[in-house]
């Protein structure tokens, strides 16, 4: 990789560039440093910097309130655009929020309490413009089956109602943690392909659940996985209620062309996000008409009137449940956590402004530990309502504002007139929205790209169907991480070749044009040497010299002189590497080879030389790039045998 | 880092080499070359290419039975040294095996039964010339440690007994399993600085354990941490026994005076393997000739004539006992392993030998699986018998198998000579042999090399002492895991400049003498690309490029107009990183600057390509070098300003 004149370096060899040795840092600065890499990346203090502190004590306000930085600048043209994206999801929100709170085994009534007080705490707190705040399915399943497996929501309701208070509570204060001890990173250990395969596959588990609402079953079973849920709607097919088949696979129908429609037409976004209140009313008004309720479909009933009860009094501490609870809020935090900063990061990426992953955690936290107090349960910023928000054009989130009060109002007057809503065209906009989750074309993409990643993608599918929706997800990150440690224990090792005409010298298997240096073998390793892979290290280097001198041996060229370690890509060592770096050098100086290295970076070379490796190797035997190495091997090589001097090679101990 | 002519360089940036996108590989090809690297790196089978089936029988017999090649060129001259080292080690084991038989709760005679059984399978087996087979501390008192939970072996010795043979066929199997299926990696989990730490406080527990024996105490904690050992010492010093003290301690004297000795001179080494055994003969004497055991000084007592009696059906499977026997079994196998294939390994290299890390696994695997049979226990290469070995000038495992047969004249005929053996002469033999484990100068040696290698070593060591011996190893691999997993969470980006008078790039930090390039930022990424680290690296080149600009502006330089990311260091990439490189090119497309990669690797390039992403970026932005890339942006600015053809940027999506 060099550049300088070969005939100059031939003559010359002295004049290559050294590899310098980093100064010595004192310990507690390098400490400070890597700290501040390792949880403050994005350097979120660097507007503080030089600011008096009247300003600081503003731009910190600004910092946990957004809405103070943006609201002077808020404008009337923005909130006519906020009123109508609002509205819309406000339409969006009534009957999904009572789905899903159904689907937690909570009273409907909690899903509008849901839309309620956290997209006000949200409004002020939160720095993404287009997250629509709500509940989300997969979080309600979890609840549902996590809290489930301790206590049974229709035996003992007021304690389950408590226990999911408790579980949000503890839900809101693990994210705002996360958050404040600048933790975020936790959340990426959910790869993309995770999420999509766990999503798929909590969408498919909570669309076979829907089968109990749509066939109008009685009994069910209490787990989520594809055979208990078989088994159960197919053991009973004399219980199967036609008049509910029929008006759900009727709304589902409506449902799905709606979405279709808007699709293909985004200006057309209302039609769907219509819909689904639509089918509420519909359902409503055909039920209230022909008495649905007594031909087998049943009914939401009595919602109560008025705004979200005080529930901070209803938080169980006992230590009995306080296992289940807290398991249940860290579960549903981390997953919600992961939907709503995927989505604000998206749509943030789309408009071109900036969101802070701890920032919106602690967003996320303060707003599910207000809804605790008062009768909420888990929200968070749903994929599905937040696109809808952003199709009808909000431009901040006073969108969730107006959504709000849109709820409060429905709340205090309109409760009633969902008295006759069917239980089955709630189960409809579930599937509806389910499938919508299925992203299949995702997990084809990875699989043409990746396969590991597709092989993930299909682990948390799997997990989460067969399994239980935790087991999927553990499953899924146990691989990826897998994949992490087997990537840094089976690095890559190439040989280096040279590029005709050039210095530059590059993986043989990638550039066919690259040709072998006649007597020198140039390896390039390809990740950071730790404990995990210096055995492995050792043996491939040997191996590499080993068919690198049967290939010379029967091609009858030059035997070996020379091995260059082209060190670029190690980004550091340690005590395990160092102690292969040594045995490596014995090995080779036994065989009456040379140990070369070059472009060891900062941290590599500090290490070496604290450990005295580079006095073994010799300082001259570093170069700074594989070219300057070539070259000077070549000088030796053509020149002069090496001498035992020069070489340093250890006299081979005969008492052995 | 190109080597061509500047000049001829501006005037034709088309003549700079192309960044190859590898062949197309079938998917089962690179299946099974990973399968192969990640099992197979050293390619055992390659000495049976191209050969004949009766030379790969005999091969593949000689590859299980590395005896039959290594007899036929056995020498009288051999014999003669292995003898005398086989002798050697004999007389260590006796005093060796009584010991740590009693250290693992179980009868002394078994200490003699493992040194006969299992050191004659070892030598048909094993590829190490140096090893010598024994019985080994630590994993003795993991096994008094983890079975004592269960099974108490004062009250049940014969359960106790039973449990012991089942764990070490267990082990055996574990073994002889991972050698089979070519986990040996397993094994590498286990870092120096780990064993170091881990050994170490094993030693201290041991040293402890051996108060009861020096002080004479009949009643001690079953508990193996300091505390608890401390508090049973210091609880009862009324019933300390200054006799049995007295002798203890001018024992330990002794033991500790002559390894002293034979240290500084290593031609004495049988000094020090001699001093056991004459402790235990002076012992004994001296408690014949007093009566000590009337005076508080305890003796083994009667040890039965005759050789190993087979214990195959005293192996139990019981469902109550099966899982802490097999836990056991694991949990020693995993650190006889780890121990007995350092050594071998060491003592391969220092005599310039390979050794196979999966074949030795095999043979400890059988070795122990017969032992089991035969009433015998676990049983490796410890560490201390097999340095004896070595000094005593050993030439093949032939001295494995005289000192079996030494032990096994010693079953027949001497056994009773040991009815007078004080026990606090064993207590002192264990006591010396410990001390030597507690490796100081090596702790030092990595807190001034690896101050997060020397974290590693302190917390296994605090772990075992304070905690239990599995605590303090689950403590130490989970931190050395999180640290590889945290080096690729928190990958290390670097600022490249040029190297005066060249076309080099190098680390700034490293390099002080490189420079910036005027309107280019030249950034590395030192490690592989994935879901862990994509945010973090997002952010990271993101506030690189801010922080870039804010220089630029304050200092009045040419504004920034391209990002080069140096991509040799990234070894592989997966969706997650992709979808970080398709998010920063956008983003640094919106600020009306150019991203250009550099020397992308095969895989990198091979995924960049089926994600389309190298025709988002265009293909002529990459280059084969950071220096190539250099040139051409160098050109672009000097020459015009990019067009938006040629650049392909998008054009902003003003709907957004």
């Amino acid at each position: 990789m060099g550049n300088a004149d070969d005939e100059y370096r031939w003559t010359n060899v002295e004049s290559a560039h050294r590899v310098a040795i980093p100064p010595p840092q004192p310990f507690f600065k390098t400490f400070k440093t890597s700290l501040k890499e390792t949880f403050f990346p994005d350097d979120p203090l660097r507007q503080f910097k030089n600011q008096p502190p009247s300003r600081r004590f503003k731009l910190g306000l600004q910092y946990f309130l957004p809405i103070l930085e943006w609201a002077p600048r808020y404008t009337f043209d923005f909130f006519k655009s906020d009123l109508i994206s609002g509205i819309t999801i406000a339409s969006l929100a009534v009957p999904q929020g009572i789905s899903y709170a159904k689907l937690a085994n909570l009273p409907p009534i909690l899903g509008l309490y849901s839309s309620f007080v956290p997209p006000l705490v949200y409004a002020m707190m939160g720095s993404s413009r287009d997250l629509a705040v709500g509940t989300v399915a997969v979080a309600s399943l979890l609840t549902a089956s996590m809290l489930g497996d301790e206590v049974d929501a229709t035996e003992n309701p007021t304690l389950y109602l408590h226990l999911a208070f408790t579980a949000t509570f503890f839900a809101g204060v693990f994210q705002a943690a996360l958050g404040i001890l600048r933790l975020g990173f936790i959340v990426d250990m959910l790869s993309h392909a995770t999420i999509v395969g766990f999503m798929a596959g909590a969408a498919t588990v909570v669309s076979l659940q829907q089968l109990k609402g749509i066939l109008g079953l009685d009994h069910f079973t209490h787990g989520a996985d594809l055979v208990s849920v078989l088994r159960s709607v197919f053991s009973q097919t004399h219980e199967w209620r036609w008049e509910s088949g029929v008006l759900g696979c009727g709304f589902l129908f409506f449902l799905l062309v709606t979405k279709y429609f808007s699709k293909r037409r985004p200006k057309f976004f209302w039609v769907s996000a219509m819909a689904p209140l639509t089918s509420v009313i519909l359902g409503s008004l055909l039920a209230y008409l022909t008495h649905a309720e007594n031909h087998g479909v049943e009914v939401i009933g009595h919602l109560k009137k008025g705004l979200n009860p005080i529930s901070l009094t209803d938080l169980t501490f006992e230590s009995k449940y306080l296992m289940i609870a807290l398991k249940t809020g860290i579960m549903t935090a981390i997953i919600a956590l992961a939907e709503g900063i995927a989505v604000g990061r998206s749509f943030a990426m789309f408009k071109n402004y900036h969101i802070d992953g701890n920032k919106e955690m602690i967003a996320f936290g303060m707003m599910n530990i207000a809804g605790s107090f008062t009768s909420c349960y888990l929200t968070t910023g749903p994929f599905s309502k937040s696109a809808v928000n952003f199709n009808a054009g909000c431009k901040t989130s006073v969108s969730n504002i107006v959504m709000a009060i849109a709820i409060m109002i429905t709340l205090l007057f309109l409760t009633p007139l969902f008295h006759y809503t069917p239980l089955v065209v709630l189960s409809s906009i579930i599937i509806a929205a389910m499938l919508g989750l299925i992203d299949y074309e995702t997990a084809i993409h990875l699989w043409k790209i990746d396969k590991f990643d597709f092989v993930i993608c299909m682990s948390a599918y799997i997990g989460v169907v067969f399994g239980s929706v935790e087991m999927g997800l553990i499953i899924a990150v146990a691989i990826s991480l897998l994949r992490v440690l087997l990537s840094v224990a089976r690095p890559r090792t190439f040989v280096l070749g040279n590029i005709p005409n050039s210095t530059i010298y590059r993986n043989m298997d990638q550039y066919p044009v690259a040709k072998n240096v006649p007597g020198i073998l140039i390896l390039n390793i390809n990740a950071p040497i730790y404990f995990t892979n210096s055995s492995y290290l050792r043996e491939r280097i040997l191996r590499w010299i080993n068919e690198e001198e049967d290939r010379l041996k029967s091609s009858g060229e030059t035997s070996l002189q020379y091995v260059i370690l082209d060190m670029s890509a190690v980004g550091s060592i340690d005590t395990s590497g160092i102690s292969m770096f040594e045995e490596v050098q014995k090995i080779i100086d036994r065989r009456g080879l040379k140990l070369v290295l070059a472009n060891p970076g900062s941290e590599v070379m500090k290490k070496l030389d604290k450990s005295k490796f580079i006095d073994t190797i010799g300082q001259e035997w570093i170069y700074l790039t594989v070219g300057e190495a070539v070259v000077a091997c070549n000088f030796m090589l053509h020149s002069y045998k090496p001498d035992p001097v020069t070489v340093k090679s250890e006299a081979p101990d005969n008492n052995v």
